[in-house]
């Protein structure tokens, strides 16, 4: 499928990067410098954007549930990340090229390769190769183009198969896959040496000795994990709760590439959502969302080689088991919605579950939001249950209580056999095997205790296996212990939370929005595309550009007091008194993105009255002072839309005379 | 001077300390680790206290001014570092005890044990020796305490002479005066080694291969200068301009202390401010400043070992030359305001100029906001003029022309010798030497051109000394050169921007925000101290509590509406609906600094009336919905005080039965 853009036209990237570039939404970082692949600055229309996103982010999130947002640091001690798994996991597949020594990602490598046969198959069998879609991980590189062989049909089959599943593979079963098919470098022309896994997280040692080696965080997880405990006493101890986090995180990417939806420093937004594991994680607020309508592509689907999307109900995916539970399935509701209010193309938004190999090491199940750009479907959320795995792990290596203590409303009684040792005795008798022969009777098991008190109470002693002292087998007298079944009464219960994580890439989203709000207006004539950013109101870096007809000095006083007004009114302006012709200006602001324009002319400083214009259809409407703010103020608060204005408001033609009326 | 609370009570620190940590304002990053030195994690209204303070450091410097805001990477090559000095000279000089092995700050060390030395001395005298303030530098380390030795009265003022200038010492210098006056590591009784410079940044690589050296970057400035040009552009080449950066930088303290100080990790707000070199660097707004007051204490003051403070209006200091033109003049006045607005206590602030040793390696001149508090007067803004030093040392490596083209209103007209080659001739005449002939011409001052001119029309030739080219001495004849006076017009003028630059660190202004803040109530007659933060309403981590009298089922939907009425007014509210009493609900969010409290009750549910209550003076007054939100939107945007609000509503008192009526 081919990527359009807002307006249906065809799309054509470069314009639109070359653009995005020319008004600084973003630019590479130390470009003077010659650029680093994967690092990316935000100009300031980039930067405004960026943080109205993390500001609608918070109000719909953090501040709608209450989340306890935290800041946490951004070096993490080694220590940490080796107990989440990080250290030893968090890594891609990497090949060499013996003959130049290029370092190339495998699964983006063997992508490729096959991607290269398969179009080189279609055009020896004459099919019109279409434009397939390209994936930000497997961007073309220079070199040999593919040749024009055909392929065996079952040949054709199993490659497409393999490309549908490409995540699902370890690096061994990549390294297979080259050999299998002999995989060559088009760059040289051969094999790679085979896979190897490279750690993405950037490394550095904290303080001035040198052994103390920490990480740049990958996420921003693992700080909101170690306060846990300190959140839930914030929280007062209630359940459930989120906390959330918005930061910069960290991935030495091996050959990042398609611009800023593979860097190596990026703003994320992350939640953990604390949950109780019993009772199915329900979640109390489910019956606002469960209407809201997904479309999901599920993990059956995609491990049977295709990509077919059904669109459902949230109710009904995790009434039918397709989306695990109701606190999952909340979230992924949440995660629509939002992307839904800063402008993303509705049908442009799919949600893909993870298979089992593709998965983070933590989770239990995960669906990513996708969205779909001309380099292909993007993850740009990701949505996992991780289980009791983080929190499990980090008390475990701790010692710290990352749990909850619920206190019953009934309290339960629990009878069961249990041994009780008479240390005065104990100890003495088995000196230093004392430790093995406890462990050993503390791992007997409900029915083997049983059974032992039976013996116990025949023979006045008991027979306990204990590896490693003496022959195997210990031998205990009725003095050293007791064993009997006792009831004890439990008031409170003890469990350790499971998490539900959304988590944004804020950047990827960022340059979505980009896409998806990205057109262009016929031109007067001229050749140049002349690009309009269509963002929502409430997300457009400046709400409203202040143009005076001229740089006559009556204007001056006018401009300041709008500006300070809008600003009174929590509303973003620009002024551009440049001399450039108002429709030059306009046009310079319609690919700023901004929504509206208040024209100041003579008029105006005689009567107060201006011209408001609308981005998108370029239509003014006229009226007084107070009028054109009120409507300003609606328009960027979402209670109205241009339509409206359109109505209540005399229109204003003319002026604008260098732009096409639409 | 001991350092007092907002209400003037003698201030301990332990106390507000234990305070921050228990209502999770800060907490210690990883601590269920261990901790590291030096890094810290904010909890929710930590989070939300820094939150707001950037907030309003975004609206009175970037909006106010129209600044370029960016976003840069905080990963940096080692390329850009090197140029900006970093590498060679963002040091700390530091010393190793060849005892123990403990690596400790030379400056601070000479600090410890000459201050030790002094108060042995007075302990000798028999003078009675006042707890002197604290420097975060200085912390007192476990080890011997200094005996009781009297000093002759020499070395006494010679110590004194040295800790004023402490600041001012390299790194030979404090070696020296270990030497001099042996100086010994209290832990181990022998002298360190002596000092060696350790860089501050962390270092780490970018990418895969490890010859992409990177750090992380210890200031924002440098991805703002590398912009520099395309900023311009964007300002559609207007000056002066300003860019601004809001961002995480690193610095790899030695051993870091004192608390939110001297961390790792740490939130900047930058501002780079481009100015033209030319003209006195005047600013067209210093006007609206000029009669701001500041406390100075200049460079002289303190190289005479003194720390006399003078308070004089910004426009005198600039007027008499103490501070050194307009627009450093203008941002200091600025910075004082800024901080004013946030709750910094006026009496509490000082600036301070850098000594020549002390400053930057790029700076020309520089001012500290000092904030006092019980650690002694901390640096919390920096505001450097850095001339042209980054832009040019860049420009340079790069060749990328960071600098502006200033259209002439008149152009002016340049009479001068120029030497014009005949190429043709030339080359084939000097083959390799011809580079080095053409720069020896080049090089030559206009007198020598003017008689070189004379010589070439008189013996049709010239002879130019070169380097390095046959004997020296180069052999020239007329028909391979002209030199002439010529006229020409130039109608633009090149400079590079000289950069003022406003720096602030937003984790200590936020710690010093929270002493200067902070007091205790008297105790309903318990022991324990009950604090309060007075944060002033807009920076408050949540404006309103909204407590019910009970968990009564009947007080649920009240609770929900006003959290939502609340929000969509733009004002952030908390819910304390636990089992606690009333008065312990308010007490802890005194602690947390939330300015209001609405309390709900039976009557709220039948008539919507709710009691008000001003977390300052406890006092509270009671009205319908309408007029309770009215008060509170006032006194949260800052239009009124809560003795407005008293004046205006009917008082109500009982209730908060366990809160002391002040």
């Amino acid at each position: 499928m081919a990527t359009t853009t807002l307006k249906g036209q065809p799309f054509d990237r470069p314009i639109l990067d070359s653009m995005l570039r020319r008004r600084m939404f973003y630019t590479p970082s130390f470009e003077i410098y010659g650029g680093t692949a994967g690092l990316y600055d935000y100009g300031p229309p980039g930067c405004a954007l960026q943080a109205n996103i993390v500001d609608l982010w918070r109000k719909h999130f953090v501040l709608e549930e209450d989340m306890l947002e935290v800041d946490c640091t951004s070096l993490t001690p080694a220590d940490i990340l080796k107990t989440s798994g990080h250290v030893d996991k968090f890594a891609d597949w990497m090949c060499k090229d013996p003959k130049n020594g290029e370092i190339i990602r495998a699964d983006h490598f063997v992508e490729e390769v096959l991607e290269a046969r398969l179009k080189g198959d279609k055009e020896a069998r004459g099919v019109t190769v279409e434009e397939k879609e390209a994936d930000p991980k497997k961007k073309k590189k220079k070199g040999k183009a593919a040749e024009a062989v055909k392929l065996d049909d079952a040949v054709v089959e199993e490659y497409e198969s393999v490309l549908a599943q490409i995540d699902n593979y370890n690096g061994e079963e990549l390294g297979k896959l080259i050999k299998k098919w002999e995989l060559k470098n088009p760059t040289t022309g051969v094999e790679p040496l085979p896979p190897v896994a490279f750690n993405l997280m950037f490394q550095t040692t904290i303080g001035p000795s040198s052994n103390a080696p920490g990480y740049l965080r990958p996420e921003t997880a693992q700080g909101q994990f170690l306060n846990f405990a300190k959140l839930l006493e914030f929280n007062q101890q209630q359940m459930p709760f989120a906390s959330a986090s918005i930061g910069k995180s960290f991935r030495n990417e091996i050959s990042p590439r398609a611009g800023l939806l593979r860097v190596r420093e990026f703003l994320m937004a992350e939640i953990e959502h604390y949950v109780d594991p019993e009772g199915g994680k329900k979640h109390s607020r489910f019956h606002e969302v469960q209407d809201v309508e997904l479309v999901l592509l599920n993990r059956d689907t995609q491990l049977a080689g295709q990509t077919k999307v059904e669109k459902v109900t949230i109710g009904k995916a995790v009434a039918d088991g397709t989306v695990d539970n109701e606190t999952l399935g909340y979230f992924l509701a949440r995660i629509h919605l939002f992307l839904n209010k800063i402008g993303v193309d509705q049908s442009k938004i799919r949600f893909r579950q993870h298979m089992a190999n593709e998965m983070a090491h933590y989770a239990a199940d995960c669906w990513d939001a996708e969205l779909q750009t001309s380099y292909g479907w993007i993850e740009c959320v990701g949505c996992a249950d991780r289980s009791a795995y983080d929190l499990t792990v980090h008390a475990k290596k701790t010692g710290a209580p990352l749990m909850v203590r619920q206190k019953l409303e009934t309290p339960i009684s629990i009878t069961q056999w249990e041994v009780e040792l008479n240390k005065k005795l104990f100890g003495p008798q088995f000196k230093k095997d004392g430790k093995a022969v406890e462990a050993a009777i503390e791992a007997l098991s409900q029915e083997q205790r049983e059974s032992l008190a039976l013996t116990l109470s025949q023979d006045g002693k008991i027979t306990v296996e204990v590896a490693g002292v003496g022959n195997g087998k210990v031998e205990i007298s009725k003095d050293l212990l007791v064993i009997e079944k006792r009831t004890r009464v439990e008031n409170t219960r003890e469990y350790t939370p499971n998490v539900i994580e959304p988590s944004f890439g804020i950047g990827r989203i960022l340059y979505c929005l980009f896409e998806h709000n990205y057109w262009t207006r016929a031109s007067d004539g001229g050749d140049e595309a002349r690009c309009v950013l269509s963002f929502p109101p409430t997300v457009a870096p400046t709400k409203v550009l202040l143009v005076p007809l001229s740089g006559h000095e009556s204007f001056k006083p006018l401009l300041k007091y709008l500006s300070l007004k809008l600003r009174s009114l929590g509303v973003s302006s620009r002024v551009d008194d440049s001399s450039a012709s108002i429709g030059k200006r306009y046009s310079r602001n319609d690919e700023l993105g901004t929504p509206l324009g208040i024209t100041i002319d003579f008029q105006s400083v005689n009567d107060k009255t201006y011209t408001l214009r609308d981005r998108d259809s370029t239509k003014q409407v006229r009226a007084d002072e107070e009028t054109i703010l009120a409507a300003i103020k609606s328009l960027v608060e979402g209670a109205k839309v241009w339509a409206d204005i359109e109505k209540e408001l005399p229109a204003f033609e003319g002026q604008e005379a260098d732009l096409p009326v639409r």
